[in-house]
């Protein structure tokens, strides 16, 4: 509990103590293991790995708070989920001691077993880091949302204040840990396998072992997501029609025998499972970045690649220092007057973006210059840095873009409100259409920073043997991680969402004077446009990180197969076959998601319905409304319905990629079924981006257009109008908070899953 | 008004004359450019065209049906569309007056200035056979629903016949005209060029030239079916919104305003715009197989290639004749007691389908061994025959999969049904899942007809030069042909729908007895449901169609760059962007075709409401409506917003297209626009397949569920969950009646603008 109470009173003594700590830690390795592997790698790796050390601060402090943070849900979600995941590894496991080795582990007198023990191992350990980041997220959550509601009877500043920081704690441990992870895995490897000694593996092969981190990670992602996004929802779609479409109650009353459920929900729904997400966005590009860099380097003969290929974990450590000035830069007026009103909440974030923006820059150009400068081509880390800047203001646009879409003071969400006044039809209508055109402009600047990225990596001067271009990859590489250098302060806001939504739900349910009300009325609002916000930008990084591991996909592929593997040929029907399914699987995994959200919470709609005609004394407040039944019938449902999409989602690939595989083995076809399911990857993260922007964007402005309709606009409060917003809002729930993040982390996941299970494929 | 009195009379003269007309034209050409070709060609050519030529008897009818036909709305419309197109074709001229022409032309003698008039001439040609055949389908359309309304009153039969008959006139018509267009062309510019005699084109390189054809037929389709469409679902979604829902009257109640507006609708959108759909798949689907034909037969060195040419006008020529028979053998049981009351429909309707199919069956295989048999492989025949059976069986399944999705005799429908009963969210999440879902089985079907078409093409046993099997893209083209086989009968079971609702329309206003009321009922679902199968049909065909238009592509790049183009590889930056942009080209557009319809929705819902509000009277039938600015509304506003979405479709391949051709020209990479173009190409297909299949399939069950309702179920008429599947179905309206429907066409559209506009990208 040390840590809850520090975060309750704004006291991180973690984060300022920081630098700090970085010096002590240098002379005081804490296990022999790490003692070995100081000593066995050159020095600008030590003080890179020295640099990560003080993540483990993070670490300790969150073992304890595991112990005793986990809710039932969580126990029995990731109950369910490791034991899918040791199964899974098995499947790796035997797999992996039947398949081919590459010339380069067998230069390196790496076995099959050995390999496959390394694949299984990084596996559970990223799917173990997964879940922690979830359960940090959730724990500081269900900690944080009472004492923002105790603060807000104090000063909106101060509920603001701590509703940031515990977002920040959590986004701090989640981004810290994905680093930290492969930083031990890397450095294990290295020390273990002795590389880049005479006779082992080459540091520039290293990174294709991590690939099983990022799978396991994604893994976990997927069922987090999955269940906690049909928890959330389920229960909030539930307890809206019956509560305030039939009823006419506001929002979280305490009379709606579902509204438990709800607020449990927010936590397990938006904080574990966008946790997990996240954890897996960076795990996912800090890996093919790794592969990329290392590839690339090995192309051009760059004598010393750790700088290329450690670059990553570079930019995602000074993520931590940067988010956490950003965090900590909102703390700046708090001892003022505590009691003056709070100024617009969402001014006070971007000042932190702003500033978390500004140093990221400049970091990003420093650690171009220290790593990734060679001799060969001087100028190349320029041309890297601003790829880094390309990144960036992606990064920054997509979020403007998603804001513009669902933020009620522009044009489409009031357009959106003004169609809800002829009709639930006419509201539906309006907004899939506004979903469907906001796909438009996040693709045109998707394009063009891939186009771009790729043009000054190209141009960067590195060049092959043959002396050719080789930095366009890298580029864009590079180009994520910047996009991603932010990404702290980015989890941050997305964080605080779901706390201000679970505070104001605790003051309304503990009638709470109207004026605490308001304050957490203002900081969910301010929540709300924040977590679609995010939304934008983890679809972004999501497209940015799968076109890198495509690459890396193609890399593993030729390694193994110990042939080219350069072109996935759309013009050759099976492929084009195989992309075919890949969009087709977006749309079912899509499908089967929304249908159990709709399935439970019909379930919880009948329920509530039950228990007002059982206890009429409900209404009345004369009578205790059962919220257990609903958290049971939800979290029962949740767990249950996860399964179908998920094993979808794991199994397709695998299956036709094997299908293919046997096809191409009797037509003559070598590696027909690893270019099937290339095609079947780069076609799903194609039609899932749009997908996903379409899904986020529609529900985020459905949400908002009903709280513009609620201003007082249009009828206000229980006009018709209202009643049809309420309609859109509805369905736009499953969209925005179940299907469409679960597509963030299917992407991705189908991307590493083929990485991890190429061999079923050759 | 001959011909009109002659389909009320069931007296169809000129389909039972046909077999009598065909020996006399075979001595009396029409022209002397006619009498020209047939002198000039080979006499199996002359078989052929003779055969075909038994279609200018439509031809000379409906002439005359166009002059007195055409109503206010369609004038305007294709008023516009002929705008739009001569300006479109001012554009091609210049664009092909300044391309470079191939080595073939070269060797023919054929310049710019010949190439540029043959393609603009086909491309005019092509658009105003389109506009005919949505002339005529509109024509019998408005004539046959009055005739029907009034046999309804005399015998089910009757009524059934006369819908089938009318629906059936229009649909030979559309067919016929594809083919006769495209044979008229072929054989002007066979003697025009003096085709295969020394030092002038070869046959095998003649089908190219028809491309514009094509293009032209897509163009007017697709702003007929954007106009059309929003105007019959804004009409529709607004005269429900106020009348069925606000005010509680019947669905065509003739107090409701916009009653007239609707039934305008179903003529201008499902009749006309189906018809021109169906024509352009038909064109696109002949004109591709051709130059498929062609290619194959020149690189298989067949001596008499123009059995491989030919072959698509042949089969839709037979196509024609069975299709006849089938439409003909609903006439069976007319004579008998007129009074017994109607089996149902649908099995009258089912067991005609039947008849066409076993003999189109048989036609297939007779005509495979005519203009197939080879005897470079005496075998390949036979497994064309098999590709056909391929297609004709994948149209099947189609129909069947469509059925179980949107009939409310199966599970799907009737779980949506369910849902309803908790309310309008669960119905809307519901009915979404319920589309995304039904695109998984279309999509597998659509991917094991391709494999095993391209497969039994592969292994026909024509061999190239080098002995590589050449067969397989053919194959695929001939399972094309399978599907559409049967077109004709598809599209009268398509055209029958909205002839049907019409009818039901006009007895609803002119309020006649009950009994009359329930035969129209009747028709009327049987109606829907065709309507919804023959669409599953209409996508399945523009799949594989162009499937076929790639590879067209391919050719006319590879013949024109004067280089191979065999691969699009998406493991480039700039391809796999270009396929980004392709399915987000689909979003796009379906985001403004289904907000043109909301927008213009409203419209009419804020009309009606203003004349209740305004004519009080009109309740009570104390007053009349003003249907004329109900009308006059829709109209305008349709006529307005299908310009955008149109506009879209066409400019962006070529813009991207030539963007792409600069950069690639400025980064060195040739050919970089044509294969940018390409991936959009097909990642727009595949977007395009599976949102239309999702719009389409969620608006027929959502349409359907409200029927169940309807029937008595779950409450019935005027419940709650009877409310909430209006909802349902009013958001389904635009779904399956324009954006659907609009994507069909776009899809083809894309190819064959690709095709035309293909200079622009080298």
């Amino acid at each position: 509990m040390m840590m809850g109470d520090d975060v309750e009173n704004g006291n991180l003594g973690p984060y300022l103590d920081r630098p700090r700590t970085f010096p002590n830690m240098r002379s005081k390795p804490y296990t022999p293991l790490i003692f070995r592997i100081l000593r066995g790698i050159n020095v600008r790796v030590l003080v890179i790995l020295l640099f990560l050390g003080f993540g483990y601060v993070f670490y300790i402090g969150i073992s304890e708070a595991i112990r005793d943070g986990a809710e039932g849900f969580f126990k029995t979600q990731y109950g369910t989920i490791s034991k899918m995941a040791v199964l899974l590894a098995l499947v790796i496991l035997s797999i992996y001691l039947f398949r081919n080795t590459t010339p380069q582990q067998e230069s390196s007198g790496l076995g099959r077993a050995t390999s496959a023990c390394i694949t299984v191992a990084a596996f559970l350990l990223g799917a173990l880091c997964s879940g922690v980041a979830g359960y940090v997220g959730m724990w500081v959550s269900v900690r944080a949302n009472v004492r923002v509601s105790s603060a807000a009877r104090r000063s909106a500043r101060e509920a603001l204040q701590i509703a940031v920081r515990a977002g920040g704690f959590s986004a701090l441990v989640v981004v810290g840990m994905a680093v930290i992870g492969i930083a031990i895995l890397y450095a294990t490897f290295y020390v273990w396998l002795g590389v880049d000694s005479p006779g082992s593996m080459k540091v520039t092969d290293l990174p294709l072992l991590l690939v099983g981190y990022g799978f396991g990670a994604s893994f976990v992602a997927l069922f987090a997501q999955l269940g906690g996004g049909i928890y959330t929802k389920a229960a909030d779609v539930g307890a809206d029609l019956v509560g305030k479409v039939e009823q006419g109650i506001p929002e979280d009353d305490p009379r709606n025998p579902a509204v438990i459920a709800d607020l449990v929900g927010d936590n397990v729904g938006d904080c574990a499972a966008r946790g997990a997400d996240l954890f897996e966005s960076i795990a996912a590009e800090i890996i093919s970045a790794m592969i990329l860099g290392g590839t690339m380097a090995q192309h051009c003969k760059i004598e010393d690649p750790s700088g290329f290929i450690l670059f990553p974990l570079v930019v995602h450590s000074f993520d931590l220092v940067v988010s956490s000035i950003g965090i900590l830069s909102i703390r700046g007026t708090r001892d003022s007057n505590v009691k003056v009103p709070l100024e617009d909440p969402m001014t006070i974030l971007q000042k932190g973006y702003s500033v978390t923006i500004i140093l990221a820059v400049l970091t990003f150009f420093g650690s171009t210059r220290w790593l990734l400068y060679t001799e060969q081509a001087p100028s190349a880390w320029l041309n890297f840095s601003l790829c880094g800047l390309v990144g960036i203001i992606t990064a920054y646009v997509f979020v403007w873009i998603t804001k513009y879409y669902t933020d009620y003071k522009h044009e489409p969400v009031r357009t959106l409100a003004l169609s809800s006044s002829t009709g639930h039809g006419t509201n539906i209508i309006a907004g899939v259409s506004l979903g469907l055109e906001s796909t438009a402009i996040p693709v045109l600047v998707i394009s063009v920073s891939i186009i771009s990225a790729f043009w000054l990596g190209h141009t960067s001067g590195l060049v092959d043997e043959t002396g050719s271009p080789t930095g366009g990859l890298f580029g864009t590489a590079v180009a994520t991680m910047g996009m991603l250098s932010t990404a702290a302060y980015i989890l941050t806001m997305d964080m605080f969402g779901p706390i201000a939504d679970n505070a104001g739900g605790i003051v309304e349910m503990s009638q709470q004077p109207e004026s605490v009300r308001e304050i957490t009325d203002v900081l969910d609002a301010v929540g709300n446009t924040t977590k679609a916000t995010t939304k934008g930008f983890a679809i972004g990084s999501a497209a940015l990180a799968s076109f890198l591991l495509f690459s890396a996909y193609m890399d593993e592929v030729s390694s193994f197969a110990r042939e080219p593997f350069k072109q996935v040929d759309i013009a050759i029907p099976e492929v084009f076959i195989g992309g075919l399914l890949g969009s087709m699987l977006i749309f079912l995994f899509s499908a089967w998601a929304c249908a159990a959200v709709g399935r439970t919470a019909q379930e919880v709609v009948k329920e509530v319905r039950r228990q007002f005609i059982e206890r009429p004394g409900i209404m009345d407040y004369k009578e205790k409304p059962d919220y257990g039944r609903c958290v049971a019938i939800v979290a029962s449902s949740s767990l249950r319905e996860m399964i179908k999409p998920g094993a979808l989602a794991i199994v397709s690939p695998i299956v036709v990629g094997f299908l293919f595989r046997v096809l191409g083995h009797y037509t003559g076809h070598p590696l027909l079924g690893a270019k099937v399911v290339a095609a079947l990857l780069m076609f799903a993260t194609v039609s899932g981006i749009l997908m996903a922007l379409f899904l986020n964007t529609a529900g985020g402005a459905w949400d908002n257009a009903k709280k513009f309709i609620e201003t007082g606009a249009l009828g206000g409060k229980g006009s018709e109008s209202h009643k049809a917003a309420i309609t859109g809002d509805t369905v736009g729930d499953p969209f925005k908070d179940t299907v469409g993040p679960s597509l963030h982390v299917l992407i991705k996941m189908l991307a590493t899953i083929t990485l991890v299970m190429a061999p079923v494929f050759l």
